[in-house]
């Protein structure tokens, strides 16, 4: 078998068999297939495009190409869940307690963000004393304890996806519906899964920008999904505005906390509670409306908050911090931005607003940088609000004081108006 | 300007301006774009396509990434050949002298070759003491003293084209009409001429396969030539058996040497006249007719085979030789082979015919081999002919005799018989 009778084939417009796909993932992670051969490969592939099986077996390879999670010593159906990436996204700290509450294992491995804020590792870490890496074994013993553990990646995931992104990333074969599917699929399943609940978002703040897209996706994802025996639910949610209303990592904890406690934002809320409902369902096979009335009779119960507290403690977090969230650590320098006239918010506009996070110190832009865990922002008013003139429209945190003013040039320039009331996007779209 | 998005403009369809080509090219040409988004590129190029403006900045940009002959001393209108290259190809060797003898100057630089047999320059270098590397000066000299002069390439003749297509090779991006295109007229821009003779072979020895693509190959590069002010016609012609009866080098100067005498072979003579016949018109702008009269002319009087004797006296070497072939080297064995049934030879495979002189010795499989001369093949009958059992239907010759039966296995299997008289293939399929 040769690589270039196999781009030959793919740029033909043929369909590649299973054997040679996994030639393909094997020889390229293993440095036998150069970087030129295989950007050649991944252009005929977004330009002749891939069928539900030659993605499902492009899935299986990469996912084959590192560890593969075990987890079959914590009994049930394992959910995960999958975000496909939002500004103000902090679901995963408020739906794992919730279902773990519910009675439903959540084993989970999140990443590290690399971008506008961190991602939910580093939002844990911002608890003094929340360890992230933990073995495999402790891993498993707690989430047959307490039901549910939130952990970095162990192991090596799927490190053909890892390498096939970073060349897709510089070669404009990034945004392809079918190799998309399978970077996120190879991951899930790489995990140990056995059923997967995914958030694609759409929206300006989105990977995917229009909502046709986001369907193309879900839908690619969800056969796969029957293809390789994993039961998979999309669920389409709108990230044309942030989610909630903080941004950067102790911030959006804080607003977990509230949320759990059943004081969040109502956005959050209820994406959460349709998140985990979701969850629970793939997990327990009863009815959608069963499984929301569990959800929320945890969260007014205070059920999915003191699982919460179960979890900061097995996992090494002060506890003292959630049940008083006022012990955070403060950014130093924090800065009113005041609404200018009065009117309705038509649109905030979510990659600005994480733009603007990034430059006070809540994200990465190299995976060597550090994080400022209470930098970030707070919105006070979402889109649809009426706001007075002179009202408080956001606050800016962070430790340096001379990145205020391109904060607030960003914040200011996401945040639109209008005389009347605006018509009211909807937050979950569809559910496939 | 960023490659990423020259990249995605071209993934999308987008037709590229002649800034970003230039851009691609110069920066490609010095490392500065690594090989794996150039892949990429060049296979959104192939997918997607390029317009004749494209392809014709592309042309420019890859003729003027290195060095640009100027051939302005030589007075009158250049006129260079180019074929796409067969099996027994020895025509350069033939219409330079016959089209210097009708007055049109010939300044011509030739490759090496590296595949079934060499390259004109390596079969020039087989008369002994022929001198091929020349400086420029001499070379304008001796072409404005006896109106021809024949030489290896001096200086770097645009080396983007060479980068582009030794990574082309290895990612499935060859076959492509346009970059086929722009390769073939950049090298004979940086070349200096003013107008361009091609001979687009056709057939199971070369490049294209189908009549068809041949057309659409010729066509693409006589419109660049008009859209850069140079005037190209195109000879499609066959390359179903290889042309003439020699295979390698010493072998096709002692061929070209008799057709010079007007005593070749058919196809090779009425092939020669076509091209000089045309190349002439190109720069006398006379009719087709009246320039071949001139030429059978020459052949017939002796003039071509007397300027190919000044053009080799010019150039070094022995004349003696040209006067009296015998005196050329002579292969260590010699091997006929043998007709094992009596009938018309159907077919000659070219390619099969190439492979069996590159075992014999007379090509290069890497730049650094060295190349037998005498090496090669003699066929005793051409496609059409009647040859009883017995007859002598090849004879090979080798320095290595262990050679001979792999290569005696290759021509065998070249040869298929009928029992009734093929029809004819046309020799020249169409003038464009």
């Amino acid at each position: 078998m040769k690589i270039y009778d196999i781009i030959a084939k793919k740029r033909d417009g043929f369909k590649l068999t299973k054997t040679e796909i996994e030639f393909v993932i094997n020889k390229y992670t293993s440095n036998k297939i150069p970087d030129y051969q295989m950007s050649a490969l991944l252009m005929a592939m977004y330009l002749k495009g891939l069928d539900d099986q030659e993605i499902t077996d492009l899935t299986l390879a990469m996912a084959e190409s590192g560890d593969m999670i075990d987890l079959s010593e914590i009994p049930g159906i394992k959910v995960d869940k999958h975000s496909t990436g939002g500004v103000g996204d902090k679901t995963t700290l408020i739906i794992a307690p919730i279902v773990a509450a519910c009675g439903v294992s959540v084993a989970k491995m999140s990443g590290r963000g690399l971008g506008y804020t961190g991602g939910t590792i580093d939002k844990l870490e911002s608890i003094p004393g929340f360890k992230t890496q933990i073995s495999q074994e402790d891993f498993i013993n707690i989430v047959n304890k307490i039901g549910a553990c939130v952990v970095g990646q162990s192991g090596i995931l799927a490190p053909a996806d890892k390498k096939i992104y970073a060349l897709r990333d510089v070669t404009a074969t990034v945004e392809s519906i079918g190799l998309i599917a399978a970077s996120i699929m190879s991951k899930k399943i790489a995990s140990g899964c056995d059923a997967i609940l995914l958030d694609v978002k759409v929206g300006d703040g989105a990977f995917m920008k229009t909502y046709d897209d986001a369907v193309k996706l879900a839908n690619k994802m969800v056969s796969i999904g029957k293809m390789v025996n994993r039961n998979v639910r999309a669920i389409i949610t709108d990230m044309n505005q942030p989610l909630g209303n903080a941004i950067g990592n102790s911030l959006e904890v804080i607003e977990a906390i509230k949320t759990l406690k059943n004081q969040g934002p109502k956005d959050l809320t209820e994406l959460c509670i349709c998140l985990a409902s979701n969850m629970i369902y793939l997990a327990k096979k009863q009815s959608l409306a069963d499984c929301e009335k569990q959800v929320r009779d945890v969260l007014k119960s205070g059920k999915a908050f003191d699982k919460f507290i179960e979890i900061v403690k097995a996992q090494g977090g002060d506890e003292s911090y959630i049940r008083d969230v006022s012990k955070f650590n403060k950014a130093k320098f924090s800065y009113n931005i005041i609404a200018e006239r009065s009117g309705y918010i038509s649109n905030i506009n979510a990659q600005l607003c994480g733009a603007a996070s990034m430059v006070l110190g809540a994200g990465r832009a190299t995976k060597e940088d550090s994080i400022d865990y209470a930098s970030g922002i707070i919105l006070k008013a979402k889109t649809g609000d009426f706001v007075k003139k002179g009202d408080i429209l956001a606050v800016l945190f962070t430790f340096e004081q001379e990145k205020i003013n391109q904060a607030q040039d960003l914040v200011s320039s996401a945040i639109s108006f209008l005389d009347t009331k605006p018509t009211k996007n909807k937050l979950i779209y569809n559910i496939i």
